[in-house]
């Protein structure tokens, strides 16, 4: 019986948990799929497919600009061998559950004469359920501490 | 009667546009009313009154950081004179109305030795509405191109 109750509360708790916390989790899953297809397929590619029709870009050092066809347009100039890897860490939802953000770190490592150079930062994603599919609909980041040094 | 239909059909179409636009709208207002209040009353003023608790920032430069409290400690070292301009230039709200984002441009200017310095920018903030009242729980921005110098 004790074992009984025990399961009751713990799946009443799970359903609670899962209600409240159901779409920041999707979001960060959406997200994470972003950042492997990024390193699977390309930046250009990942950037296209995950991108909403009236998205709004707001690069490092460049004016914003809107549109899933004008972020086609830019990443098409993605540099060779350059990658982008980011690692999602946390969200916030709407009340609704169908709107919200994550964010996250990532680094930046483009190919030069004198080879690598890597660059570090923090990115905020804004998210909008289109259709049952997580869309972004906003991307911004900036440069932050590079991760400490191991001892 | 010509009169009548085009009146009421002038204001079936504002209902339905202020039922769009309403909480963008009011998100712009809120973000118009934060940057007046961080010309009037200083930035560390304006940013405390309208940081949700959970607030979370993402300086520029800097590690990501949770809180009103902590922000608070941080602006407490704003520097003397130093100015942060923005203009809020639209945003996109959460079907739900009590959620969205806004963006725009900032100019910040700090005095040195050598005078004035500027540096400029754009930024995202993330609001929610809490108990009726917008508080901001996100806020981002990297530097972009000075405004066109006028011919």
């Amino acid at each position: 019986m004790k074992n009984i109750l025990t399961g009751a509360a713990f799946a009443i708790a799970s359903m609670i948990s899962t209600a409240y916390a159901g779409p920041v989790e999707e979001m960060l899953d959406v997200d994470r799929a972003f950042a492997a297809m990024a390193q699977d397929q390309g930046v250009p590619a990942a950037f296209a497919a995950y991108a909403a029709e009236d998205v709004r870009m707001f690069p490092e050092g460049g004016a914003p600009y809107t549109g899933r066809d004008a972020l086609i347009e830019r990443f098409s100039s993605w540099p060779e061998g350059a990658t982008l890897l980011w690692t999602p860490m946390d969200g916030v939802a709407a009340p609704g559950g169908d709107f919200g953000y994550t964010w996250g770190a990532y680094v930046f490592t483009a190919q030069g004469e004198d080879g690598e150079t890597s660059s570090y930062g923090k990115y905020v994603s804004i998210w909008r359920k289109d259709d049952g599919e997580w869309k972004f609909i906003a991307d911004i980041g900036n440069q932050g501490p590079a991760p400490e040094a191991e001892d």
